[in-house]
């Protein structure tokens, strides 16, 4: 991805100073600008706090916390080593409950340092396995974007034969773009990687309450990449998909399960039912390390993230002046809820965009997708 | 309605004076005010910037209004009063053309002025015939939440069998209540009703983007008569289905066709598909003033009402000093498109509840509701 002529990641690492670098989403659209995180457990304020965010990038921006972690152990003993990367990657784990993939880059990092039989390589392991995790990230998106892009361009020629040059009109949730990765993203890398050949394509983006990652991320990423798109309340796909200004529906998701109940951002299954209500393909875009194939019934298995009923009472933007602020919606005393995640049964998707393919939202389906 | 111990309605008449009197909806939840109307054009201005809003509320406000343009035109010829009625019928139906009861009543007044046939007496029926449009909006709504009420404490019973005390569960979306009426609202009226009763009940509120009438006046409303409530994002209201957590959804409508399909706020269609996803029973109160039997199919034939993008690209609250300020959510140059309304099919409404009571949301029942 490139902001402004320079090629960027989301979060990439200075290994030489033991610094972690990330692009802080919280001061997006209105701001860009670069953070360093120097210890795991900045790694895990920045997660927590939402400056970084999406299901890959978090997962990356665990790993390298895991190497901060194991950095500043170098000098402990082999047990003691060994506890604090418990802990640390317990602490990780607990900043986000949904999203399995900060989970699986724990997990692998974990696994990687039991190879090892000292402290120094341990360290050295979970260094490589960082950069591994995050250039993986990376590399899945793009393989994603590619796997996807067909069903962009069958739309294009379905299209084109009524409408010469008319776009294809995509409707995603949330942000599963490049921001929400190391780099291309999940749901927008067929995006990109279709008006990149040239396809036209608009794409309508829910602003995505509570915290607006479509307002404030999504709109951003495809303004950066040149993308045609219009921003909508949550409240409108229905409406757009009742008359025909939907082509497709493509989402993200932060856990996938092995019968495929997809969790993804909150309001995502209420998309679902109605892309299904007017037979309109749904597809979900994730890299492998977001299943989980140990559980089935996401609807009761899959925790769910509450978040701080502020997030619902305020909302945050732009002062004429320039200044960010965060308005207050409701009267005073009004009490607020705030699921971040909801599950979409696999019965309402139409297939899975993965790096190893496209695959049915079936058992027998992420079956293949496990054993590709 | 009674705020801090007075009772109000949302509009009301001086006839000696000549003024309208309405509850200004943009200042709330934040400050409680009444503005005064002098003349249709400034009724119509209201109406256009939601000063009032609110299917029976902008029915009534427009009765008033042709009764200040019969007023204004008093001394006008025969032909020259008529000209002038039909042309502020006109001006005041263009400022808002989903909501019928707006047409409803500006055409109830050009019928009852045609029985007159003197310009005084015109003047005279304008002015009687808004009194009663406010009136009949009043007694209807008191009857909705009398047969509504059946309906919660069915629930409450049955909830009471296994949890004694249990609150029924209620969603609702944008604003139904009394503010959206002259008194007691559509879909609140039951509420209302059941709590006035000692039937325990709770309201999820969904705020209702991109205007948020769920956050700055359902729950405004709510907390004035005590009625326990939770503000939710709009995304929401289908994890809290799955999970058990809603008895019933109660909305209100602006249009109804005559086979029953049903216009109302933007992303009612979408709790509509999940209530009737999770077999959750999904209810639509209406005065039968909101009923348009000219037409059957509501997605082709209601006219759906497009807004300003700053409606969505900024939100409107109070900032920590009290001053209430507008933020803007997305990149400067993000396009942004506002339907107000979408259209809930007939199937999947459970029944409609009227002032004449029950019906479903067939072409029968609604000939039923005609004639009854």
């Amino acid at each position: 991805m490139r902001i402004g002529g320079v090629s960027y990641r989301t979060v990439w690492a200075d290994y030489d100073t033991g610094t972690v670098y990330a692009i802080n989403q919280l001061a997006l659209p209105h701001s860009f600008e670069i953070l360093p995180c120097r210890t795991a457990e900045e790694i895990g304020h920045c997660i927590k706090t939402m400056v970084v965010r999406g299901a890959g990038l978090i997962g990356a921006a665990a790993g390298y916390g895991m190497w901060l972690g194991a950095r500043a152990n170098a000098q402990a003993s082999e047990e003691a080593f060994e506890d604090a990367m418990r802990a640390c990657g317990k602490a990780l784990m607990r900043t986000r409950p949904t999203a399995r993939n900060l989970e699986w880059a724990v997990e692998r990092q974990l696994a990687s340092m039991k190879t090892a039989s000292t402290v120094p390589e341990k360290v050295a392991l979970a260094r490589a396995t960082a950069g591994l995790i995050a250039d993986e990230d990376a590399a899945a998106c793009r393989a994603i974007g590619l796997h996807g892009l067909p069903l962009i361009e069958g739309l294009a020629r379905k299209k084109h034969a009524r409408t010469p040059g008319a776009p294809v009109n995509i409707l995603t949730h949330c942000n599963a773009g490049w921001l929400a990765f190391v780099d291309y993203g999940s749901a927008l890398a067929p995006v990109y990687a279709a008006h990149d050949r040239g396809i036209p394509v608009h794409v309508w983006v829910d602003e995505t309450r509570p915290r607006n990652q479509g307002a404030s991320l999504t709109a951003w990423e495809l303004e950066q990449h040149g993308v045609p798109h219009t921003l909508l309340a949550d409240n409108a796909g229905g409406h757009l998909m009742q008359h025909g200004l939907v082509d497709i529906v493509l989402t993200g998701a932060d856990r996938v399960t092995r019968r495929g109940d997809t969790a993804n951002k909150i309001g995502t299954y209420l998309k679902a039912l109605a892309a299904c209500d007017n037979a309109i393909p749904f597809y979900v875009a994730f890299p492998t390390s977001t299943l989980d194939a140990a559980i089935e019934d996401g609807t009761t298995e899959i925790p769910i993230e509450e978040r701080g009923a502020e997030e619902v009472r305020f909302v945050s933007g732009k002062l004429p002046d320039g200044a960010i602020k965060a308005v207050q919606i409701c009267p005073d005393q009004t009490p607020a809820a705030n699921w971040g995640f909801d599950v979409t049964p696999a019965r309402l998707i139409t297939a899975f965009i993965t790096e190893k393919g496209i695959f049915p939202a079936t058992r027998d389906g992420i079956g293949r997708m496990i054993g590709a």
